[in-house]
């Protein structure tokens, strides 16, 4: 199967804590690697996974707070040095281009690269990105400031010949791409061989959903429908929902409740608050209502 | 002997590495702590190291190059978080002011402290900050763009009253001030007791230098004059002086030149190049020179 992965770089909230750096992804599909969110310090987190800075074409910034966005002035001035020449392609809210303005007016001077902003409208679900390998969706959030979730809608695979039927029928390469596409094929002797004879069906396509910073949103479900990995954010215990909901972020057990009426393969909590000093609190109320659950930590790496 | 010491938050420079952080330090004179330069994860240092964000009222910026400024915006909101309402004054060349307007205008709304820039004239040799027990001064270095270094000098201390003479001679304590000061002190029967009796010395006054990033400038050496610690940039081995010379860095030897001609107590080298895989061979080029050198590390802590 072809390779479809999360690295975590860092789960923790806005204060920083020793246990955990900001928030930052990187989204690995096909060799590809596509970042979410970089917090300060993500382009060391980098490093320390061994992920290749080069092959990041295109970064999605959930929303413009400090944790989310600190990490971008060095990652772009250490590609930069790098002597990176491919654009950069930065999705976020519109309250981060005046920061990125600044950030490139000020550090980026005669770089060799350009960095392209392409705005979110954070209201809405839409595709805001599309390659060969993948679909990129905004799910609107609800937070303090305009933010957007990403969900990672893996393209269809075609279905895989099967070779020895491909031999026993005499099928001419010149067919292969009509029979993947699910056409029949009709032998010398004029007998039909249904397609589903000559193909072994696609893995099923897989997909990823970021969910943070935000407040528990039931309906968010409609959209998470059937997701293969959801990471949702459990900024606190049950024992605070009072604060969650002050500061519009979630609960585990509102973390979990979204995954559950999602019917999600898995469910990855993070975006720990500094208040939380044993996050198997967190694991523990999550699990009793979606069992599947497990918990971010740095260097985490998840195979989807 | 009163506090004065140097922490090494980051000894790195520009292109990020696993060994070292960007530059920070945080100097402590008698408990009050003072920042130098500020790049991404000097913040996470601090904790690590135990030193208290609170504690720090100034921020000395030799020079706005990301790798001595991208730690900035987070420090700041960090300390937003914490509650704090003491100002904090930030001192560095004018080029920062615009990086710090827009990060405090876009991440610091309502924050419940105030920040403060005080610009510093990166030609001259000036006093630029003063308080009961510290003076700093600019220190004008040669880079690429404006760039000062900083001399922090001890306030020199009072000699210490000889409590024993206090009670031979009966001297009251209204005059304990005038002594310290450097009186003498006349007995009933009218034998004057000449100060050096009365008192011992204060301790030689400390000083700190910090010079980083600079090029090779034989004339520092003229306000560097018996410095007890100078911090001094090494980014290369001597093999890459051209490269050096070309970027406005400076060598170890180079380094050495300075602290031997400047008299210093001791040289501790740092802001390492990543093309610098093993620094002892800068640490040999500098010692053969300046044989008190040490080599900066994250972590560093030195007792001036």
């Amino acid at each position: 199967m072809e390779i479809f992965e999360v690295n975590i770089l860092g789960c923790g909230s806005a204060k920083p804590t020793l246990r955990h750096m900001p928030t930052s992804q990187i989204v690995n599909i096909r060799g590809k690697y596509y970042m979410i969110d970089c917090g300060e310090g993500a382009q060391t987190q980098m490093q320390r996974m061994r992920l290749p800075m080069a092959r990041i074409g295109h970064i999605f910034i959930s929303h413009n707070h400090g944790d989310h966005v600190f990490g971008l002035p060095g990652l772009i001035s250490t590609m930069a040095l790098l002597g990176r020449t491919a654009e950069l392609h930065i999705h976020g809210p519109q309250q981060l281009q005046e920061y990125l303005d600044t950030i490139l007016k000020i550090y980026c001077e005669g770089m060799t690269f350009q960095v392209i902003f392409h705005p979110i409208d954070t209201r809405v679900h839409n595709v805001i990105y599309t390659d060969r390998s993948v679909k990129v969706w905004s799910i609107p959030l609800q937070h303090r400031i305009p933010c957007s979730g990403f969900l990672f809608r893996e393209t269809p695979s075609l279905p895989h010949i099967k070779r020895e039927m491909i031999e026993a029928f005499n099928i001419p390469f010149s067919q292969i791409n009509n029979i993947k596409a699910g056409a029949a094929w009709t032998t010398e002797d004029g007998t039909l061989i249904p397609n589903y004879r000559l193909v072994t069906p696609a893995a099923k396509p897989r997909s990823y959903a970021y969910c943070s910073d935000t407040a528990f949103q039931p309906k968010l479900s409609e959209v998470l429908q059937d997701v293969t990995l959801l990471y949702h954010e459990a900024t606190y215990p049950d024992e605070f929902q009072k604060r969650a909901q002050e500061t519009m972020h979630s609960t585990a057990s509102q973390a979990a409740t979204i995954a559950k009426e999602s019917h999600v393969g898995n469910l990855c909590i993070g975006h720990f608050s500094a208040r939380v000093n044993d996050e198997k609190a967190l694991l523990a109320e999550a699990t009793t209502i979606f069992p599947q659950t497990c918990l971010a930590f740095e260097g985490l790496n998840i195979k989807i």
